[in-house]
């Protein structure tokens, strides 16, 4: 018997006793037109306010959830993100003082279709105005206001939760120290507006939504609104998830009483999380607040998505999921790259997951999404972790082989004080990391690796979590000072594109790589007729090393002379003692340098 | 203003004045229990049979499709297929014998729920019974038998046309000689189970459904059924064309008068299709028809699948489109896999397409999949095309660098006649084809360049689409008797795993591969520091060579010992002369080839 779960199995869906009433001081006048009378606004909040005011965090809930963010304590009801939200959890309550309010156009407490019309004594039903996600975020900060907060450190949702929090930065600027929308996007792509449209479609087709005003009807337009929730459930999902999930019991399915369909498993899964779910919500808030996630628009191309995030304050922590197919990664990629042509400081994380967008409700992935979550709040609000510190003393710690970074110290010296960084392929950060120690104020790395991103992460290094060869060509051409690509050249396939697009994206590029034309290689190769191999960085087999290509200085000199590259100094090492080589390099240097242009 | 285009867009419902009917001559039997009084068969047939009997193709429509594929003449009415069959196109009807029947279920002149139930004089309605794939498959055998024809040529469609070519490759083995099922799979993934269940559900949920019995109302369930035709619109675009498609006007849709949304263009461009759609297609039947397809299942797991594949005797064409989420190409790729295990003839395209599902109604990618189609079918007739015989000269066309394949000639002569072949890597399939020549009856290659696997359909070679590294580890251990790697060993990253997977899955593995460590390969690297670079395979710049690996004949030799890789023989070439090169063939010879077990 399959036991059904979701990200909102449990929760029963009566109102928190710790639910506070906040009242609008004056109407809301809308963004598409038209006012709100009266705003009554449901909020929970968590933990306590510092006497600085600083420790503020702002959560965002998605289109069907509530202010109930959280257990208040254990005999509490369940919370809709009990496992990032509590004491000693990544958003720790012991820590920050934690606000969530169900938003405008719900029915979970704040003003919505379901909420009585002053002005006519009646459900407002069909007649509650076009709401926008600006307008939630209005009605967020009017009750900010009135907790007397100037200032929060940060705001964090996941999909419409992350449409709420990029409008705060876009609209409060001044308000916000961190954003973190999660599974979020720019705008719906065209198939999510499609599954929408349908979903809406279905409730207002159904002969009981009578326009809209069935509040006073014995019968609800349950029927639609369940339909829309099944699609809905259906666009939460992986593919892969979903198979995982109903595969061994495909044609046997739980055994539910209901009017819907129940051949197949998933198909009773749907009914029933249909059916359960038009106990708790309303179909005139589902279409308002679906239609205002419709309408959320920063912009379909980089440069109107640049436009509109031009004047944010914000540091950024962005966050999507690898197999999420209603938001998908590019999309949050999009912003990321529209907030680093806008010199924003931004990170970016594509948590690797199997759960498709529910993944921020769920538990599988929380260990990555929360660390990165609680690195990032955690930094802002300068507590920073031991990490960060103890790197402080990296020059003393240099060490023999791979880990032996002399070259990082040399590069290090090429690279003036107020020199915009781009490390690609920054590893878990440690270049960055020293020249931030040395002084650096703006950089960013580019990765590949998760574990290395979410160091990077941990340390406050500004990372982006994508491979090379799509990502530079997004950078705006003289984006950068200085672009450095160390220890990587030879790993990557396309040498040609990646300098050509380093060289377009800063004005000076950093290239260091083993020669692999260094004595002991030559030797070893002609005597013995053998791929090369030594220690270090030619520590590898030939079957299974990380490299690809196998430069020589003198090879990378006529490569930059054939393709116009200007090399502007080189700099040639034997790493083992450290010194520089100054004597035929080619023979007898084992790395090198260059700078380029 | 926007045009809605789809893939049936513009097609009247008429009947096509080409309709022929036929009655079963006894009651259908089904295969979920009871049977069918009388079944009557609408279908049309386009082109001669010639005397031997031996062109008829039959085509299997999808899930809305008909009996009109094709146009008859220029002025009969729009086919749904008019890109694929007629005459001189890819099926071409002066050469073949086509027919297509509406299958059982449907409402398009063949028996379905909206005929008359002779026992009880009234419309079937919901007490149409239960049907499968099976039964669909049944009706066409009886067609087939009434018009006397023993066997056909070949059997193809798309989606769940695709399913009922399997169910022909598997009930009638002997009745048919080809199989090209297109975005086709072995049962459907559980999200496109789930997107059938909602639309089932809203269908029945429409109050005007009334179980099934509103053949005699006035109004029909047209809300419910356009709301199922919008879900599948839905699946069967790609999100990337669904993007293009309403771009440039998202938020000005086209006017249309509609009950449904209408205020995003995809909104009214489903509302369009939903609306359309209910005009030509019955509730009913697309309960039935879209319930036998969720219940087709040739089995989740590759035992059972392989087990239910295994009395086919058809050769087999499957083709799938890199884009079609509804039927993802791994799903194909299984009834490949499975094919291979039981020893079948099989090739397989997945064709690099933006359109989804759909691409195999549209005109965008039908060169590629036509061509294979057209290939496939020709090939199977005997009509062979003149590229094959054209190859056979093959042996007198050696050019010289890297089209001089001397390497072929000794790599042909270490095979014995009754091998059973795998090519991996096997380009446009000139060692097969030159193998086959010799007179090797059982092979296969593996390809990962598109214009390459259409070459080798085009040459008659067996062919699987697919990268290696992920494609070794689906064959069985020692399923052939030679697996061959010719000169791909240096452009595989992984070598180890290969190298193993290659001597599990055969019992004798070839291997050729350029020695890196020939005498002026060394001479350059040792007085010249660079990386070396001749004419032939090392006729590439370090920076731009497709080669990612540079192994000699020495490193190889160590490399097989410590892994345990037994060297049975082993031949050193220069391929300048065409010359054995027996003395120090690490020094003097330009290639190897190793055969390994």
């Amino acid at each position: 018997m399959k036991v059904f779960t979701s990200s909102d199995e449990d929760r029963t869906y009566q109102y928190s006793q710790y639910l506070k009433k906040f009242k609008l001081p004056l109407k809301l006048n809308l963004e598409r037109g038209g006012f709100l009378d009266e705003v009554n606004v449901a909020y929970e909040t968590y933990g306590e306010l510092n006497p600085q005011k600083s420790n503020c965090i702002l959560i965002c809930h998605a289109i069907t959830g509530d202010s109930h963010v959280a257990k208040h304590n254990p005999e509490d009801l369940p919370g809709w993100w009990d496992i990032m939200v509590g004491p000693e959890k990544y958003i720790d309550t012991n820590k920050y003082f934690v606000i969530c309010s169900n938003i405008l156009g719900s029915c979970r407490g704040t003003t919505g279709p379901n909420s009585i019309n002053k002005q006519t004594g009646k459900f407002y039903g069909p007649d509650f105005p076009l709401i926008t996600v600006g307008d939630m975020v209005n009605v967020q900060k009017n009750l900010i206001d009135h907790l007397k907060i100037d200032k929060l450190l940060g705001v964090i949702g996941g999909s419409l939760g992350g449409f709420q929090c990029i409008e705060w930065a876009t609209k409060y600027p001044e308000k916000i120290l961190g954003c973190v929308p999660i599974a979020s996007s720019p705008r719906l792509t065209t198939q999510g507006l499609a599954f929408d449209v349908v979903a809406r479609n279905a409730i207002t087709s159904d002969p009981n939504f009578n326009y809209g005003n069935y509040y006073n009807q014995e019968k609800k337009p349950d029927i639609g609104l369940a339909l829309a929730r099944m699609l809905g459930h259906i666009t939460y999902l992986s593919p892969e998830s979903m198979n995982e999930k109903f595969e061994i019991d495909r044609n046997n399915p739980r055994e539910i009483s209901t009017s819907f369909e129940k051949k197949f498993s998933i198909g009773s899964y749907l009914a029933y999380q249909g059916e359960k779910f038009v106990e708790r919500f309303d179909a005139n808030s589902y279409i308002t607040i679906s239609t205002a996630l419709d309408l959320f628009d920063l912009g379909s191309d980089k440069k109107t998505l640049s436009k509109n995030l031009l004047k944010t304050k914000c540091d950024w922590m962005i966050i999507s999921f690898s197999s999420d197919w209603l938001y998908p990664s590019f999309q949050s990629l999009n912003i990321v790259e529209s907030l680093i042509d806008n010199s924003k400081n931004v990170s970016y994380c594509n948590v690797e997951s199997k759960a498709g967008h529910d993944a921020f409700l769920l538990q599988q992935d929380v260990a990555e999404y929360g660390q990165i979550t609680q690195s990032f709040f955690d930094l802002l609000s300068n507590e920073k972790n031991t990490i960060i510190t103890k790197n402080k003393d990296l020059d003393d710690k240099i060490k023999i082989g791979l880990d032996n970074r002399i070259d990082f110290q040399y590069i290090s010296e090429l690279i003036p004080d107020n020199a915009k960084i781009l490390d690609l392929g920054c590893e878990e950060g440690n270049l960055i990391d020293r020249l931030i120690s040395r002084g650096i104020s703006s950089s960013l790395g580019v990765e590949i690796d998760q574990a290395n991103v979410i160091e990077c992460i941990k340390k406050g290094i500004k990372v982006i979590h994508s491979d090379l060869d799509s990502r530079l060509e997004k950078f705006e051409d003289k984006k950068f000072d200085v672009a450095i690509l160390s220890q990587t050249l030879q790993s990557i396939k396309n040498v040609e594109r990646i300098l050509k697009e380093m060289t377009r994206v800063s004005k000076f590029g950093i290239v260091s790589f083993p020669n692999f034309a260094h004595h002991p290689m030559r030797e070893m190769f002609y005597n013995e007729g053998r791929a090369p191999k030594s220690s270090g960085w030619y520590g590898y087999n030939w079957y299974d090393t990380p490299n690809v290509r196998f430069p020589s200085i003198v090879d990378f000199t006529e490569f930059c002379k054939e393709k116009n590259i200007k090399i502007i100094k080189s700099l040639f090492l034997n790493s083992k003692t450290s010194k520089i080589i100054e004597n035929n390099p080619n023979l007898n240097a084992d790395s090198a340098i260059f700078l380029i242009s």
